[in-house]
């Protein structure tokens, strides 16, 4: 990926992340994942790509070998999922052993789910979620009851999309970012064997935007759109017109679309 | 996971899969994945487990390190996205070098490619999706012109959900399988706090069966489901019934789901 070699813009600065998501109702299929889309998105605003997402099963071992093989390669890891009250939630206790530190009840977690269930309510299970491994930090949950918590570079979220980006929204702003990845795109109705040779031309000739080509069949509908991504405004503009003017050629009629991140 | 270990369930056979998934788009958020869900769901029909699931970008270090480290761990790979004719396909040559062996034109994929352009449209980028790691076999596609290929135990796919799934469903039925994971549902409106105590009870005493709870916030309307999942069908059965009798204990109602995979 020539935009993510420093050597090809020694001025930009790459922050990077992995999600993830942990829980056998994904990898089952009984539950199609929502939370890789919108912390990509989420996290490009703040300046952060994310480079890898691993879908792992509610294995207390796995959970703990993955969290600590991509917490050295990332900048940041974000987790979903295991973090409820009930028997199969597991991630709080293995990011503890992660990190090899004990599990303990967070004195504020405690208070938020004591002023939040009636008074006899806040039984054992329900208490699990106020443990947290010591040294992590707290992260408000503005929806429900129980926090997230970060340790290190390490930010555990639920799995509930809704709870998820209610935290995700409020933890945002204390994510220190490099540069913001843009986008611009283009569709045609060209077929992709017609474009490519051009198109990798184009590539070529622009190693710091990163070009991809995505063929689309909708509404009895075929053709392709064509992503430009990359961290200086000028040169995507400039790929972009490029690109406008290669479809021209070969007979297409390009579409700019929105920015989709 | 008491359900895969095969102490607990001498005479079970399981068998894995990991899927990995190719793009920069799914990695932008810019595209929502939907292959895993299908692939999961289809593979368990075949009796195959996905245990691991991986978003990787179109980065060909990044895709030869991670074939060959999943290949080595599961029993099956399914890989989708990256075996178009464009310069950002690159799938088949990083599959190439993760074996070790020449990438080459199929002679029975370019044929298939043959017939299906007009004369002369068989150009030098339609031709890339004839090449094949040597050695490969070819999957066939029933939906439109190139195929998929398997090497080894690691099985290609495209992205596009309609071509991957056409050719999926043509390659399961030579796919080894194990034991079929089953699964039942109960959904109650009980708070998954106060099951929790009297679920992981459960859990203990059935070890076989492994039991996820999940809940849910929709139309105003907020409860949760258990999933039950394994191999036994009357161990499955009977784990349900005790189930179903624990929530009408706690003072819930019971209402069994479809499986759902």
């Amino acid at each position: 990926m020539a935009s993510s070699d420093p050597a090809s813009n020694p001025v930009s600065k790459i922050v990077t992340a992995c999600v993830l998501i942990i829980g056998n109702e994904i990898l089952s299929g009984r539950t199609q994942d929502a939370n890789l889309a919108f912390l990509a998105q989420g996290l490009n605003e703040a300046g952060i790509r994310v480079r890898e997402a691993r879908v792992i099963p509610d294995d207390h071992d796995v959970i703990v070998r993955t969290v600590n093989e991509v917490r050295g390669v990332f900048d940041y890891v974000f987790t979903t999922g295991g973090i409820g009250p009930t028997h199969d939630d597991i991630t709080a206790q293995c990011v503890a052993d992660a990190f090899g530190v004990l599990l303990g009840v967070h004195p504020q977690a405690r208070r938020l789910l004591e002023s939040h269930y009636p008074p006899g309510h806040l039984n054992e299970a329900r208490l699990r979620m106020a443990m947290v491994p010591d040294g992590a930090v707290l992260l408000p949950n503005p929806i429900s009851r129980a926090p997230g918590f970060q340790i290190g570079n390490v930010f555990v979220l639920p799995g509930v999309p809704s709870i998820m980006q209610g935290i995700f929204e409020q933890l945002k702003y204390r994510l220190a970012g490099g540069d913001k990845v843009l986008s611009r795109s283009v569709s045609c109705q060209l077929a992709e064997g017609t474009l490519a040779k051009d198109l990798a031309a184009l590539q070529d000739r622009y190693p710091d935007v990163e070009i991809g080509s995505y063929p689309y069949f909708r509404r009895g509908d075929f053709g392709v759109t064509l992503v430009l991504r990359g961290t200086g405004r000028e040169r995507l503009a400039a790929a972009t017109e490029e690109l406008k003017a290669l479809v021209r050629r070969l007979g297409g009629d390009p579409q700019e679309g929105l920015s989709e991140g």
